[in-house]
């Protein structure tokens, strides 16, 4: 297998990209692509042990910044980066690809140059988040602000597919974030898609608070990328805040510090529960390929988790998952 | 003055509600009116120093439970707790009433006995929000599921008139939750809304996203009642999960036990910045008299610092400042 991987995308290209692909080939099997500016990807290899039958480099001359409006970046940038990314995935001379870069691009490119499954109105963005017990899967966490029941319902299925096959979570139970757990309860969009959902083939568990998130009420948690998009960053920002505090508490005084020296073990650990990098990545379900956003201020460790992640995704065969399940429900059915 | 109290509401009733009540009187100067079932309320109030001077007690024969449908409520149980304080509001008997019970029949309640601010199409749940500053208000919570860009506009004005009177934070910068903070982000309702807040006298900021709430990068959070739903109930929630994972680290060994020790003053101050019993229960804004709603798991802190702010929300004359500028704007103007 070989997978593209975008070198010029994220807060800390190619640097970190590069570094991030160099841990991942101890951890797969595929080839990589390192598709971005050549001399900048050659200046970084230099100097380090690489063993280059297990990687290209695919010179491209123009970036999409995050400043570019996706269309057009898709559409006259075509020699950048995450276009030429697209090229390859697309002419399936790679099997997956993966960028850090301008998430509204890469959306936007998904849907230009890959195409979505037959069946799905809506790809979404799936990053896993973290809980109490382990982990669920968000979707959509910011591809579609403005949904209909049915592309919850599409969100549903696609994100229990990739739980399942991916990450080996057995029947994952689905939930529907509203203000409250009662049916009827909500806007117009839960309150219909609950219907919707209820007369699907996936294990519903039904309406949750955003209260019982962390907890990991349940496996998959279904809402319009708005909402998505809101739980995601608002998660972030709570726990940056907890811990930037904490850390107060940690340092105020000689008897404190001594305090944190103790906790040592254990809050390495806390760290590391909350620490996104560790999953690596969110698949974009519902396009004909596996694309995977990686974290625009990805590191190395999340650039080489999001790269193992995009290899399962293909090598699982996640996508065709989706079509059978799709086909077999039948468009119609999901028609409103 | 006099405050009404559902002295039934929430799950702590009626226990929690009068010791709140008690220890309100403290600090406050005005007269309290319990209302519920006189036996239970009497039974609290026995063996206790209580001056009788300033507590009333209104017996009310039925209550408002969680289950019950909130119009349904309002409409047949007349002789509930909520309904009499409603009643005592409306006719000017008691200068605010504070309810932690069932939040839905609550709104329903001070639509259908009390009525709205003229000009104003949705009143709305506004909460003090904590942040790394201090604090800054929700507004909507959860009063309006599905909302039109004027009814974000009055939420920003209401909000701002209340920190600015209740909270003296001058001139409070006001912000929209988006997905982004580039204007044109996000769904349809806030990139309208942005249009109109941009033209509003209030002090717009922008656009916001979540991952920057919790650090208090604006006073006034504007949101419609879904999102602000689920921001103040994920903020609960992660906050819930850390401080328990954080418990399991300071427990794990004799060492940690020993360090938690050592961290104590710390901690403690810790917790009691995340302590949403400090701002005493959500305004609802936008209704003809003062209205507040105290969590529903408010303890006697939570009811006393409610009822306390029931207290400066009257007496600074926040309704009569709304209705001025609302006035003044004209309702045309915020028409679609």
């Amino acid at each position: 297998m070989k997978i593209a991987i975008d070198a010029m995308g994220g807060d800390n290209s190619p640097k970190a990209i590069i570094a991030g692909s160099l841990l991942a080939l101890k951890e797969i099997n595929s080839q990589i692509v390192l598709i971005g500016k050549e001399e900048l990807i050659k200046n970084e290899l230099d100097n380090k042990k690489v063993d280059f039958k297990r990687i290209e480099i695919l010179d491209a001359k123009e970036v999409v910044n995050n400043e570019d409006r996706p269309v057009q970046a898709i559409r006259k940038k075509k020699n950048s980066s995450m276009v030429l990314g697209f090229d390859l995935l697309k002419e399936n001379q790679v099997d997956s690809f993966v960028s850090a870069g301008n998430t509204g691009a890469l959306l936007t490119g998904s849907l230009l140059k890959i195409g979505r499954i037959k069946g799905i109105d809506r790809p979404a963005l799936a990053p896993i988040y973290p809980t109490q017990k382990g982990f669920s899967i968000l979707i959509d966490a910011g591809a579609n602000t403005n949904c209909k029941p049915r592309n919850l319902q599409e969100f549903a299925i696609m994100g229990s597919i990739y739980l399942e096959m991916v990450l080996n979570i057995t029947s994952p139970k689905v939930g529907v974030v509203n203000i409250g757990t009662e049916q009827g309860k909500g806007n117009k969009l839960v309150t219909e898609a609950y219907e919707v959902m209820k007369k699907s083939s996936i294990n519903f568990y039904g309406n949750i608070e955003a209260r019982n998130i962390p907890s990991g009420i349940v496996d998959v948690i279904v809402c319009d990328g708005f909402v998505g998009n809101v739980i995601l960053k608002l998660t972030e920002g709570v726990a940056m805040n907890l811990t930037s505090m904490l850390k107060g508490v940690f340092t105020r005084n000689i008897m404190s510090k001594i305090g944190a020296l103790l906790l040592k073990g254990g809050l390495k650990e806390f760290k590391s529960r909350l620490d996104y990098t560790e999953y690596g990545g969110a698949p974009l379900l519902g396009v004909k390929r596996p694309v995977i956003k990686a974290h625009g201020s990805s590191n190395a460790k999340a650039i080489k988790n999001a790269i193992k992640y995009g290899e399962i995704f293909s090598k699982k065969g996640v996508i065709e998952k989706i079509e059978q399940e799709i086909s077999r429900i039948g468009v119609d059915n999901i028609e409103e």
